[in-house]
């Protein structure tokens, strides 16, 4: 089967959620008109085959996966997504495959009115997946990572440390946390003016809370004793959760910051749990303490090359 | 090396050439504020090492020509190129490599201002790089492949054939062509109001042309002794030059239609060759000749999955 036939069977979507798009797949390049005082925010993410997914993974949750990582960096922005673009490289063309790989990207497309506006399919050794996802946000109201202030709250979503015990647990149900990660993007695009600063947890939260501090120069206190864990992980040794919970990549949950006045303000219609996880200091560095008392804990984030 | 000191190391560029970009590498998304009366064109290319390009390509080149041919694809629509992402996955980190890509990416972008706004790098067994890369074009007038009209000229620029040739011939100067495509930007720009339908060829001008006919609903002829190919295909037979000029790939030269009106006005500073090699026909598919009598060739483009 040629390129251009999979691209017609598999890619080419019916839905047209979005009415900029002025031209799709089907052309050298995709056209969108820009919405009025917005701006563009655009990222990617590659997801490579037993490296960012075990071998084992359905078409269909790697479908899913592989447009939820970029939509969770955008709702790390407050941006409300708009379309994506898929670069994947296939083995080979294996249409059932192909046929529950799209099921799953179209079905996390659709959950967020997304639009597959492009692409390229090529073949090579090894299963390997580039989603570029555009998104838009009202000019100049974008969540960097650069505003945190001294005093503002850690606040992340969701639980944390559930992805990477599933990785550690195939067939435990929270597998399925791993599979299938839920981009936060209505809750992302509501903090706009209230958070000061956000990140997507994609590799541990010491690690993407680093990325905060050092780009707004404060430092932060955890309360390792307020971790949103799930009850699979209390079960283990404090050492063996905070590992899951700190360490552990691929939540895909949104850790930001926000004054204690903001926080007060946030209402959201959809139900998504919210954890004050510690607060913002002057003191540079990052202290983990356990009921108060100081703990020292000696373990990294995912590492991409390792 | 962690992912965040290589991105650190050799991605962070120093030029700033587009003052709408608001936040580049370094947060969870880039973002862009969109000219007035622009809309922005997109598209994304994958080289696969061994597949894409020889493995025996240098660092270099490889670096150019992942941007190129993405360039290419938006002088394609007659946009003026603007940033890339770049989704990198790496079998090692080989810093003298790394410097070496970045070296020839680096030199492709400078060439047409364009800046690297974002990315991923990862890790995989198989060298892949996927590029999006981003332009605009005044609204309303992208090129597209649906307009071209019965009468209108079919020209190409620069030589076709080329990059094939080099690619069974390694170590010829046309290797230089395989591996250091030109991305037509000014030319695609220039042709705005003037062309009526365009693509870049990258899959062979039959296979590529091919598109503009499908999507035009008209048919073409070819004169097969106006191809515009170097001195060294000429010394091969008809059918071998044909060959590489017809269903050779990687050139990333347009493919325009446009009036023979229009075409007296094309009135470049830069001087890029331009051949008429046929003209558009009311009659569907595409015909061959050769001082005027139809020829019979069999044979394809280049095909993504064999």
């Amino acid at each position: 089967m040629a390129e251009f036939s999979i691209i017609d069977r598999y890619f080419k979507q019916k839905h047209a959620y979005q009415s900029n798009i002025n031209l799709g797949i089907g052309d050298d390049s995709a056209l969108i008109t820009p919405p009025v005082d917005q701006q563009l925010v655009i990222c990617t993410d590659t997801l490579v085959a037993g490296r960012h997914f075990p071998l084992s993974t359905t078409a269909h949750a790697i479908g899913w996966k592989s447009v939820a990582v970029n939509l969770s960096d955008l709702a790390a922005m407050g941006a409300t997504p708009h379309s994506i673009l898929l670069a994947i490289t296939l083995p080979e063309v294996d249409e059932p495959w192909l046929d529950e790989f799209c099921q799953g990207l179209f079905a996390c497309c659709s959950s967020h009115q997304v639009e597959l506006i492009g692409g390229d399919t090529t073949q090579g050794p090894h299963l390997t997946i580039s989603v570029t996802a555009l998104g838009w946000v009202p000019q100049g109201q974008a969540i960097t990572r650069s505003g945190a202030q001294v005093g503002d709250y850690i606040v992340v979503s969701g639980q944390i440390g559930d992805a990477a015990y599933g990785l550690q647990h195939l067939q435990h149900p929270l597998q399925h946390r791993l599979d299938y990660p839920t981009p936060r993007c209505e809750l992302g695009k509501h903090l706009l003016g209230l958070a000061s600063s956000m990140i997507d947890l994609s590799d541990g939260l010491i690690q993407d809370l680093q990325h905060i501090l050092n780009a707004s120069h404060v430092g932060a206190m955890i309360q390792l004793e307020h971790l949103p864990i799930d009850k699979a992980l209390r079960s283990l040794s404090f050492q063996e959760q905070w590992q899951y919970a700190l360490a552990g990549g691929d939540d895909y949950e949104l850790c930001f910051t926000i004054s204690p006045e903001n926080y007060q303000k946030i209402c959201l219609e959809e139900t998504i749990p919210l954890t004050i996880v510690g607060h913002i200091e002057s003191n540079l560095g990052l202290r983990l303490t356990y009921k108060d008392k100081l703990q020292s804990l000696n373990f990294h984030g995912y590492q991409h090359f390792a």
